[in-house]
């Protein structure tokens, strides 16, 4: 250990803070049909915010969601998952059935029945909080000729 | 509780993936000179990476760093300390002592005592890991006439 004179064992005041602190994580899904590749997705944003296996299916709610395009309809779907959760009734998912999803026309549209409980601390360990889903760099990859159903989405924790 | 049929009680199979976690943080520093707010800025770095108070004053090295303005200037020294804290010897400092500071002419060059001691984890809680310093939205509030000395610097975490 080196020898220090007091004056240099004095620390200075703080004079600083930290500002802004901003974080985006990328949600990568996949699946057998870009229905799949939703439910994934939507069941990935569930598991950022907790522990899926926490989760037990005890309840159960419709959403609906609709889009001009595909891209649209992702977020929009994504979004009335994230208010599922963020207002009552509170829902944390383990598990997404999406019934109707027409991807096709002028107006495309989905509902998803949706399984899981209502999110308690202590039972579920808390995750990080979504704050936003973004349209950032959002990719869909809809190749029905070589079996290939993929997203890329960004969202805001 | 609602009563599910055992085939709505099957969670899927995961297929998503999290990529590229990216996130940041703003230092807002200031003092009663640009020396003051760049050894703040410093300390505001290691305070990120660590809990400060945890950190004594066992042995001291110095930092040199060079620009052609004040942000590559700023940018180098913490840059430097990040180095400082990377490599050997890791060194976490609670208290610098900027020693040389030329701020004018062609070339701008500063010369810093970092005080502090080994980061040992277990001792040291670990906060957020700096990946790297940015020039992002950096600003420079350099004005001697009204006392107003402040620095802020966007670190990828």
């Amino acid at each position: 250990m080196e020898n220090f004179k007091d004056s240099e064992l004095v620390l200075a005041p703080c004079k600083y803070e930290y500002l802004d602190h901003t974080a985006d994580v990328q949600i990568h899904s996949w699946g057998n049909s870009l229905k799949e590749a939703f439910e994934q997705c939507g069941v990935a944003m569930y598991g950022y915010m907790t522990e899926l296996p926490s989760v037990e299916i005890k309840q159960s709610a419709y959403i609906e969601a609709e889009g001009h395009d595909i891209e649209s309809l992702l977020f929009h779907f994504l979004d009335e998952l994230l208010f599922l959760f963020s207002c009552e009734p509170n829902l944390i998912c383990s598990r997404l059935e999406i019934q109707e999803f027409i991807t096709e026309g002028e107006e495309l549209r989905l509902k998803c029945k949706c399984y899981g409980e209502e999110f308690v601390i202590g039972k579920h360990p808390q995750g990080t909080e979504v704050k936003a889903i973004t349209y950032s760099a959002m990719q869909i990859v809809n190749e029905p000729e070589k079996n290939r159903f993929e997203l890329f989405v960004i969202i805001d924790i």
